[in-house]
C-alpha cells in the first residue's frame, strides 16, 4: 500500500526559502506552544543564535502530510503541516489589518443611498447573524444604525455592552447631549456642530461612539456622517504634500474644565508603519496653540485648511435624522459626525457613550465562528438527511462517520475536519448529487472546497478539493482498490473521468496536498456502514472552532 | 502721565514672522473662543483664504500691554497680549508630549536603588500632594508602588478609581492572577514570566496596569520591571538599523479563547511623527505568524532577538517583591513586567485591572492646579501676615489690595494676578524683607518672578520681575511720582539703586513687558490703605486657576 500513497512534497522545496528563526518561532509542538491556550512557551532568546535546519523529511503518519524538521544545534524537532507551510510562505499577502484603510470599505454619501447599514434592535438581540451583520458594518463602513432601541435613559449602555465594554471618561459612563446652561462643551448647546471626531484630547482616544436618540422634536438638529478615511484618501490623491504634512505634525488637542485637564499630541491623520491611513482626528474646537517654526506652521495651516475644505465637499457627508429610538454606533477614529443647529424650543435629547473597536472585533470574530458552525450544522441537519447516492447511509451519516474514522485513526485536526466535511459540495453545487447519479459530474469536491474556504485554511479545503481525484488516482495505482468501491462509487468514478492515466497519476502524486487527499479518500470509502455508531455534529464543534480562520 | 507710560513693543517686530492663519486661529476674542468653555467657535474654513494683517497697533488700556490687529479682508479685530505673543513665538520649544520619551525620565535599576517611587495608601488618600507625587511618578518613571492598600478583594478597583477610570476587558473589570486549572493564559500558572507588556493584541491597548498583592506566601513569585523606553533608546543607540526595523514592522498579536478573539497589528516600538519613542509592545507569548518577504522576516527576527536580549541585560530590570497590601501601578505602554516562577504549594494571589494614562494625567493636572493655589494661599496666610516694611498693612493685605485695584480698573486677568502676587518674593528670597529695610536689596522682584514661573507664564511673571525697576523708572521720568512714595518705599528705592538714569530709563521703556510692569507698579503704590475693604485669597482662585500653565 505504501507504493500507492503519493510521496510528500520535497521538503527542500518547501523549506529552502524560509528564514529559520521565523520557522522555529512558529513551531506548533506542545513544548513550544501551550496546547490549551495556544500561547508560546519560549522566549526568542531561548533559541540558539545559529539556528539551522539539520534535516527535513516528509512525514505522513495517520494521514498527515507534513514535514519533520530536526534543528541544529539543539536537536529540537518540529512538525509542520505542508498546507500550513504553503499558506504561510513568506511573501504571501498579509492579512488585512482591520484597523487600517486596507480593512475598510471607504464611502461617500451616494454609495449608501437607500442602503444604510441598519437593523431592528429586537432582531439584533434575537439573531446572531443580524448581530454579526451590524458589527461587521461598524468595522467595514464605520457605522451602523440600530432602530427601535427602547427610549429609556441608560439604554445606550446596554447597546454598548451588547458588543463590548463601555469606556468611562470624565463625562461619566454616559453623557447627555442636550442644551445645558453654561456648558463646558459646545455639544451641549443648540449650535451647529461641523464634522468632527470626539475627544481628540484623550489618548487613547475612544475608538467607538454611540449616540442614542431619546427625543428629537426640535426644528433642525439633523445628523451627518463623513468617512474621514475616504476624505484622507482623497487628500492623498489630490494633494500628497498636504497629506504628508498632516501625518507628520503632532497637534496639541486640549480640553480643560474645573475637574479635569486633558492634552494629547497627535497628528490629524495617523498612518501605520506601512503608510496606510489608520486614524483621523479632526476637531476645530479643541486644537491648541501649535509651536513650530514659522515655515512649518504655514505648511500645516495650508494643509489643515485643504483637508477641512475637503471634509465639507458636497457628496461626502451622509445626512440623516435620528428619530426617537435610533442609536448610531460609529468608529470615532474614522467617521466624523456633525449636526445642524436646532431651535432651543423643541426637545432634543440624545444619550451617548464610548466603547472600543477591539471589543467589537472580538465579539464579531466569535459570532462568525459560531455562525460558521451553525451554518455547517444546518447543512448536516437539512440537506444532509438526504440519501447518499444510493448508499445505505444518509450524506450526513456518511460524513460524520468519515470524521469519526479519521479521529479514531489519530489523524491531525485538519484531516478530521476534511474527512467530516468532504462531501459538503453535494449540497451547494449547481449540479445536485441526483444529477451526478444521472450522469453529470457535479464537481462537488471543488464546490465543497470553495465553500469551505470561507471559513477554513487550505489544510482543510485542499484535501476536500482533491478527494475525487484521489479516488481516480488510487483506482489507477493501487491494485484491488477499484474492486472495493461501492456500486454507487464505481458508477460515479466513470462520470468523474475514470481511473487516471499514468501521466495524470504522476502529476497528482506530485501535488503537495496529495497525501492528505488520499488519507481522506480512504476514510471516505469506509464510511458507508449503516450499522456504525456515529457521533453528532456537536462532537466536532471544538475541533472545527480551533481550525476556523482568523 | 502718558509720556511716562513706556511705548508698547513695536507691533511690526512682534507680528512680522507670525503666519497669519496661525495667529488668527489663536484669536482670544469671545466671538472666536467661547469664554466659558474655552472652545473655538469657528471653523478654519470660515476664515478668509487671503487672510492678512491690515493694521496692528500697540494697546495699553487698563494696564494691558497688547497688540490690536485688524484683519483683511474681513475686518475682524483681535487683541493679543504681548507676553502671549512672546511666549508662543513660532520656533519656541514645544511643550513636551507627556506620552513620548521627551516627557519621561528613563531609568535602569541602579537609578532607583533605595528610592522606589512609593507611598502609603492612607497618606495618598489623605494628602493631595502625596497623590500628585505618586501620579507624577507613574507619568515620569512609568510606575509607583502603593503600600498598605487593604488586602480586600476588589480593592484594586478603588486604587484605579482614585486617579482614573477602569478599562473593562474580556477578563472582566478586574482579574485574578493565581494558579488556575486549564488556564487560557500563562499568567494563571506558576511558570516564570519574562518581561512583557500586557494585552498587545488589544487596540487600543490598556495604557495602565495595576497589580494588587493579596497574598504572596509562595517560594519565588518575585516581581521585576524593565523600562522599555530605556531599552528601546539603547537599541537605537547601539543598533539603529534594528531599531528602525522594529518601528516599521507591524506585528500580528493574537489572543483567542472560547469567548473572544483579538488581533492587533502594531510595531514592537512605536514612534511619534517626530521619531520619538512613544509605545513599546513586547510579548513573546502572543506574537502570531508574520507574513512578509523572506528578507524582511530575517531582518525582523534579527532585530527582535537583539531587542529581546537587550531587555534581559543585567542592570536594566528592577527586582522587588510584592508583599500583601502592595499595589504597583505602571505604564503598560512603556514598562515591561516579569515574575519569577513560584512553588504551587504557597499561596500567591494578585488582583489586577487596567486603566488609562489620560485619566491619570487629567487628575494630576487638576491636583497640580489646586496644589499651586494651596501653596500660594499658605504664603498669604503664613508669612503674608507679617508687617510690610513698616507700612500700615500686612504684606498679604497689601497684595490682595493691589489685586483688587487691578481688578477694579478692568485689567486683564494676567495683570490682576501679577498685581496680586507681585511681592511674593519677599517670602522666599535668601534676603528677607527685614534685611531689605536694613539696607540689603533682596531682589524680591526677581525671586518672586522665578518662584511664580513654576506655575504661570511670562504674562504673569514678567510684570512681577520688573515691578521694582518700574518704580525706579517712574521716579526718573514722571514728575512728582517720587514725592508720592511712602516713607518705606522711598527708603527701599535707595537700596534698590535710586531713580534710573536717562539711558537706563530708555532701555527699560524699550522692554516688551515695560507697560505691564508700570501698570502693576501704580496699583502697588496705591495698595497701602489700612482702611480699605479687601477680598480674601479665595476670591482670586478661579482667575488664577485659569492662568496656570498647562
Amino acid at each position: 500500500m505504501s507504493s500507492a500513497t503519493p510521496p510528500a512534497a520535497e521538503p527542500a522545496d518547501l523549506l529552502g526559502a524560509l528564514p529559520p528563526m521565523w520557522l522555529r518561532d512558529n513551531c506548533p509542538c506542545p513544548e513550544c506552544r501551550d496546547p490549551h491556550s495556544g500561547q508560546k512557551l519560549f522566549q526568542i532568546t531561548d533559541l540558539p543564535r545559529e539556528l539551522a535546519v539539520a534535516s527535513a523529511a516528509p512525514q505522513h503518519d495517520n494521514g498527515a502530510n507534513a514535514v519533520d524538521v530536526v534543528w541544529s544545534p539543539d536537536g529540537h524537532r518540529s512538525r509542520y503541516p505542508v498546507q500550513w507551510l504553503l499558506a504561510n510562505r513568506p511573501g504571501e499577502t498579509a492579512e488585512a489589518d482591520h484597523r487600517s484603510e486596507a480593512g475598510k470599505q471607504l464611502w461617500q454619501a451616494a454609495d449608501l443611498a437607500g442602503a444604510l447599514p441598519e437593523a431592528d434592535w429586537a432582531a439584533y438581540l434575537a439573531n446572531p447573524g443580524e448581530r454579526a451583520r451590524v458589527l461587521e458594518a461598524v468595522q467595514r463602513l464605520g457605522f451602523a444604525l440600530l432602530r427601535a432601541v427602547p427610549t429609556e435613559e441608560g439604554q445606550v449602555l446596554a447597546v454598548a455592552e451588547s458588543f463590548g465594554f463601555v469606556r468611562e471618561t470624565n463625562y461619566g459612563k454616559l453623557f447627555d447631549v442636550r442644551v445645558e446652561p453654561n456648558p463646558d462643551n459646545l455639544a451641549f448647546t443648540s449650535a451647529r456642530i461641523t464634522p468632527h471626531t470626539d475627544n481628540p484630547y484623550r489618548d487613547p482616544v475612544p475608538t467607538i461612539q454611540l449616540l442614542h436618540c431619546l427625543s428629537n422634536a426640535a426644528e433642525g438638529g439633523d445628523s451627518g456622517l463623513v468617512d474621514g478615511f475616504r476624505a484622507a484618501a482623497l487628500l492623498r490623491e489630490e494633494d500628497p504634500e498636504a497629506f504628508g504634512v498632516l501625518t507628520r505634525t503632532p497637534v496639541p488637542f486640549v480640553y480643560r474644565d474645573a475637574r479635569t485637564e486633558l492634552t494629547a499630541f497627535r497628528p490629524l491623520i495617523d498612518t501605520d508603519p506601512l503608510g496606510r491611513i489608520r486614524e483621523v482626528r479632526f476637531n476645530n474646537r479643541s486644537i491648541g496653540t501649535l509651536r513650530l517654526p514659522a515655515a512649518e506652521l504655514e505648511a500645516f495651516y495650508a494643509a489643515y485648511r485643504t483637508f477641512a475644505e475637503l471634509l465639507l465637499r458636497p457628496g461626502l457627508q451622509l445626512d440623516f435624522r435620528l428619530a426617537p429610538g435610533d442609536c448610531v454606533v460609529f468608529d470615532n477614529t474614522r467617521l466624523l459626525h456633525a449636526r445642524t443647529a436646532f431651535e432651543q424650543s423643541g426637545a432634543r435629547h440624545l444619550q451617548g457613550c464610548y466603547a472600543d473597536l477591539d471589543g467589537l472585533a472580538g465579539t464579531l470574530a466569535v459570532l462568525r465562528r459560531s455562525a460558521a458552525l451553525d451554518e455547517l450544522d444546518e447543512l448536516f441537519i437539512g440537506p444532509g438527511a438526504a440519501e447518499y447516492l444510493g448508499e445505505p447511509v444518509t450524506i450526513a451519516e456518511h460524513m460524520l462517520q468519515a470524521g469519526a474514522l479519521a479521529e479514531a485513526a489519530g489523524a491531525p485536526a485538519h484531516l478530521v475536519a476534511a474527512a467530516l466535511l468532504h462531501d459538503i459540495g453535494h449540497f451547494h453545487g449547481p449540479v445536485s448529487g441526483q444529477e451526478l447519479m444521472a450522469g453529470t459530474d457535479n464537481r462537488h469536491s471543488h464546490t465543497g472546497a470553495d465553500l469551505l474556504a470561507r471559513w477554513f485554511g487550505p489544510e482543510v479545503t485542499e484535501p476536500v478539493r482533491l478527494h475525487v481525484a484521489a479516488k481516480r488516482y488510487l483506482c489507477a495505482v493501487e491494485p484491488g482498490y477499484r474492486a472495493r468501491l461501492s456500486e454507487a462509487s464505481e458508477y460515479t468514478l466513470q462520470v468523474q473521468g475514470g481511473p487516471m492515466g499514468d501521466a495524470e497519476a504522476a502529476d497528482f502524486a506530485a501535488l503537495p496536498g496529495a497525501a492528505d487527499a488520499v488519507a481522506v479518500r480512504r476514510w471516505d470509502e469506509q464510511a458507508k456502514d449503516a450499522g456504525a455508531a456515529i457521533p453528532g455534529f456537536e462532537h466536532f464543534r471544538p475541533l472545527l472552532t480551533a481550525l476556523l480562520r482568523r
